[in-house]
């Protein structure tokens, strides 16, 4: 019962810190997209595509989230694109202070979609409001079509679903009907991009999309 | 800090729990193998296919962990297994004290070898020991073959490592020998099983090493 309280005063004081972050980001006028997935999704290799597509157009930076290495914000900046690296040791889901502490090295006013991308992790990052506008689940089609039902917070707290990987349908037993048809009863306002990161399919619409967030 | 502390305690009481229960299952000649992967690595596939070849041969039974659903115990009771459901509401991870409690359900003088399929996450569960002779560390291969190196906690405290999906090999980007020079450098003693749950490939060394666990 103790945990549970410890538990709930961090929640308490993430969700502070998050309004501060969302007041700021407001105010600054910079678009912030928190990319949510299990490990292995393709949300780095989605970044990285989205970072290409929006280059020239729109100003963008990423906050990477990892519970160890930097080999993902290594991968980033080749893109030519500010990134800040944190790294939780272990920790399992980025929250607000760490989020802030880590826009002291960004500077904001050049920014106009800063994306963070958080740990790899379906369950725990779903509680922590970093004070994004938009929480977006990436889920890859080899991760089975009943993934929302079994972890449905992270579905009930999305704004938007990326279904990555579609280039591998043929080789799955993965029914994409019944996949939004089981995060819609989960989330009926969920908005749906169905993509393949590696060929570069639907990125045209997720691109259009944040085009238009600005 | 605080939170810290908190953390360590809860550990620590789980440690004394697993350990009960590690002196148990050697008690009561029972092999515990400690399932753990992100979501959609096909473990509970994998599981529902080694119940099957094990089946006549040795006796088995289930513990289930899921955040919400129990999806995963209704596939596994279809193989006519003794099977118990943990419900975490919402919790990232299984501890000792739960199962436990599950183990009140189970008549341990029966069985042989039981599985308990940890909680769809690659972080946490790595934390909580429960008693298990082996921790089992599923990957599906298109998880990408950096993921030892990412989530280096889980691929440091497993001593098994099951690589999945081998049959989508052809259509993906993974490179086998690189994910296990990975994997090795995370932990040399880590004992490797390459198998499709699907088509059914490679599960033969995997219950030919179970078979002689006993």
């Amino acid at each position: 019962m103790s945990v549970i309280t410890v538990e709930r005063k961090v929640l308490e004081k993430n969700d502070q810190v998050a309004e501060m972050l969302r007041d700021q980001f407001t105010r600054q006028n910079v678009t912030v997209l928190n990319l949510l997935s299990s490990p292995g999704s393709g949300k780095t290799t989605l970044l990285e595509r989205t970072l290409e597509l929006l280059r020239g157009h729109i100003a963008t930076a990423v906050i990477e989230g990892d519970v160890q290495t930097d080999i993902d914000a290594q991968r980033i900046a080749r893109h030519h694109v500010p990134v800040v690296q944190i790294i939780t040791n272990g920790g399992c889901h980025l929250d607000a202070m760490l989020v802030r502490d880590a826009l002291a090295k960004l500077a904001l006013d050049d920014i106009q979609i800063l994306f963070i991308e958080n740990v790899g992790n379906l369950v725990c990052p779903a509680s922590y409001d970093l004070g994004e506008k938009f929480k977006v689940v990436i889920v890859s089609t080899t991760e089975g079509d009943d993934k929302p039902v079994k972890y449905p917070k992270m579905f009930r707290v999305a704004n938007v679903c990326v279904l990555n990987k579609i280039d591998l349908l043929d080789y799955l037993d993965f029914d994409i009907v019944r996949f939004k048809e089981n995060a819609r009863m989960i989330n009926p306002n969920l908005h749906f991009f169905d993509t393949s990161a590696k060929t570069g399919d639907g990125l045209d619409k997720w691109t259009d999309w944040l085009e238009h967030l600005i």
